[in-house]
């Protein structure tokens, strides 16, 4: 592992080089007009894949194609399966860019491109880390795969079926994912932990058609008054959700993860001011970070009802609906909350109105526990590529691919994110820090060697 | 009196028969293509009232023109104003009408038409009733004007303005319209009161911008969660408005009227039929007619916030607004009702929201004292011309032009409606009852002469 660092640290600059080729393909998934840079770009990582002796193919999909690769020299060993994605977000706005966002620039110690952090450099470091590994060594300490797709930035659409259609191809111990952040500057972070969504959409109809408000108001039932009784129903005064057991299959964090977190430099006044609020809001004896990665929530996402255009009418309207979704934690069924939900709703309607209830899509959430074996191994190897013992993090989010490869595979997944919430990535003027990129690709390399003695 | 009544009754046919020249002329005032048939139907009527001796002239607007007549041969003798529409609602869907709208159809005792009853039927009871004074007294005992617009069904845009330019013109005792209904078959009914309004706007924002469901739910207010519980604030479970103060001004209705509403065939099971609901509501210690007719209201009109679009989206919105209206009693005040719901709706918002509160437009409602002469007048002539004692009703809406003569000219009006609920206004298939056209032309010979003798 050692001549493995050595190469890399003796050939940045070529590294380097390397990554800026493949930033200047401008592989937009969202533009048509970019539809042939994304395969520049997959073009280009399999040939670079190949280069290094890593066996690697362009795959078509509906969509943008993808590059699949894989070295297996090492028999007996756990296999990696590392996944990025080399297509990237649009730019716009173009002026606001301090340089062209295809022309990798350097300034004060950051890489500034589209696609620096999100996610061309981060992806970048595991290339130059199997690269150091195979230069130096002839060989890898693991077997890996490489599944990088071109389709992230517009949801992935094809991945999941292209992933259950190649599962013996995918097959392999852990995955591991750079496409996420540290939680600050000096901050090493592993992922352990993302929230699932239950969508569901409330429905009031208290009429057959809107009524004249002058010759009705006052004596029939208003669809947005019920459903906004309803909406008030569902969480208490101060933020808690009011439905009998909404929290019941909720988890506690582990005392590691709550040691940890309570390490991290979080600042409540930072968080409002980045939020755009004048204050927090929610269950009052959790902190801001348990509210986001640990709890459960109930949020309105929007409400229509009655008149919506330009200035007044006088009607008492008939139907309003809300849309709504609930941030699902480990452990918690997706239907038995929407049941649990739909229960408490039903509850609330009053007897003059037709309450509907409407099930959408449901995604339970991840929980990568932290006392397996994988988060050993990357434990170990961001500690070795940082020089400071790594924190345990959650994502308020989903990640959809990490939920297809932990729920549709079985798979493990280290979420090791090397950027930094402020890499403005989908904004103008991305970029990534040279530091994080080196500490990354360094951490990338003990990691192939942690794995392969676990 | 009585030689007019027999003139009538001696030439029921050649009457009908003018009403039918006026109702087959097409005057849809919202159509493009028929504006030169406003024209016509104002045509028509100025030469009417001229053939009759009524002076009578067309003026032109900034949109339909409107026709003035006047007849001011009783000196010292008070002067009434009748005011009526000739432009009618469009037509469409055509294939429900049994009989084309426009062909003046008999069947049942009813006359079918579009106009039939709105308004070109009511307005001719009055016409018939001129007629038959001067045709069989050669005079009328009052002074008598006409004011009769062709643009009611869209609004009347350019009559107020119109109006106030012409007080000297309109100089008058009272007004007289017959642009409403009985309130049933056999309920010849005088009109006491409509219902203001004043219109308001509450605006909730919780932040600049919409933030990530994932990143932030849970930790952040929801303007959709702060919106739902100040409208939830503004009423009690039962339908009672919240709002210190509101009820203030408000009057109960005289012992006459009460006495009169309970003689009303009025069936709650036929109303919540007919409003298409499965209940009623609202103040519990409130009949359904005095709810509508004497109490104030506070209504959702229109509520939006958030994700509007198909599907979801995974946002906490920052912004929600609900469009609202509260319905008006006499003695309220728009403006302090507006401010006595600000101040509730400030007090229910919470410290981390910023809550707006746009006040619209205020019309205060309006009153007809049942003790004046001029009610006394019209009750006497109701009696005469329907054989039984008129009951006393209020409407639940605002007619906007009674609004412009009782407070613009400080002019009573009476509102008496010849029409019937059930006369399909602004639908297929509209009609008149003959005989309510009968009735209401000998109240409107009544009419004449009992206000000239008071």
């Amino acid at each position: 592992m050692d001549k493995a660092l050595k190469y890399l640290d003796a050939h940045r600059d070529p590294i380097l080089n390397e990554l800026f080729e493949l930033l200047r393909i401008p592989s937009i998934s969202a533009q048509r007009e970019h539809v042939n840079d994304v395969r520049k770009a997959a073009e280009w990582v399999a040939r670079k894949l190949n280069a290094l002796g890593i066996e690697a193919k362009v795959f078509e999909t509906a969509g943008h194609p993808l590059v699949y690769g894989e070295w297996l020299g090492a028999p007996g060993k756990p296999t990696v399966l590392f996944y990025g994605h080399i297509d990237v977000q649009p730019v716009e706005p173009l002026e606001e860019w301090q340089t062209p966002p295809f022309e990798p620039t350097i300034r004060e110690g950051n890489l500034y491109c589209r696609g620096a952090s999100d996610d061309k450099g981060q992806l970048y470091t595991h290339l130059a880390a199997a690269e150091a590994w195979l230069a130096a060594d002839g060989t890898l300490p693991v077997n890996v795969k490489f599944l990088i797709e071109g389709e992230e930035e517009i949801g992935s659409p094809n991945l999941p079926a292209w992933i259950n259609e190649h599962r013996e191809l995918l097959a392999a111990d852990v995955v591991v994912i750079s496409d996420t952040a540290q939680f600050a500057a000096d901050y090493p972070s592993l992922c352990t932990g993302l929230r699932g969504i239950a969508a569901f959409e409330i429905e009031v109809r208290t009429g057959s058609a809107d009524l004249h408000s002058g010759s009705f108001g006052g004596a029939v039932p208003n669809a947005i008054e019920v459903l906004s009784r309803i909406l008030t129903g569902l969480h208490d005064e101060v933020g808690r959700v009011s439905v009998p057991g909404f929290y019941d299959d909720v988890d506690e964090p582990s005392a590691e993860e709550k040691s940890s977190w309570s390490r991290l430099p979080f600042d409540e006044a930072t968080f409002i001011a980045s939020a755009g609020v004048k204050a927090t809001w929610g269950e009052p004896d959790r902190s801001v970070l348990e509210r986001i990665w640990t709890r459960p929530t109930l949020e309105f996402v929007g409400i229509m009802g009655g008149h919506q255009g330009q200035g007044h009418k006088g009607i008492v309207p008939a139907r309003a609906v809300a849309k709504c979704s609930a941030r699902l934690v480990p452990k918690q069924d997706p239907k038995k909350v929407l049941e649990a939900i739909r229960q408490r709703v039903m509850q609330l309607a009053p007897p003059y109105a037709e309450v509907l209830f409407h099930c959408g899509h449901g995604t339970p959430a991840v929980s990568i526990p932290t006392d397996s074996k994988w988060v050993a191994a990357a434990v170990a190897a961001l500690e070795k590529g940082f020089g400071s013992r790594p924190v345990f993090i959650r994502e308020g989010g989903s990640i959809s691919i990490v939920t297809t490869f932990v729920r549709d595979l079985h798979l493990p997944c280290l979420l090791m994110g090397f950027g930094l919430p402020d890499d403005r990535i989908h904004s103008p003027n991305e970029k990534f820090s040279l530091k994080d990129f080196q500490r990354g690709a360094r951490s990338s390399i003990a990691l192939l060697q942690e794995l392969s003695v676990r």
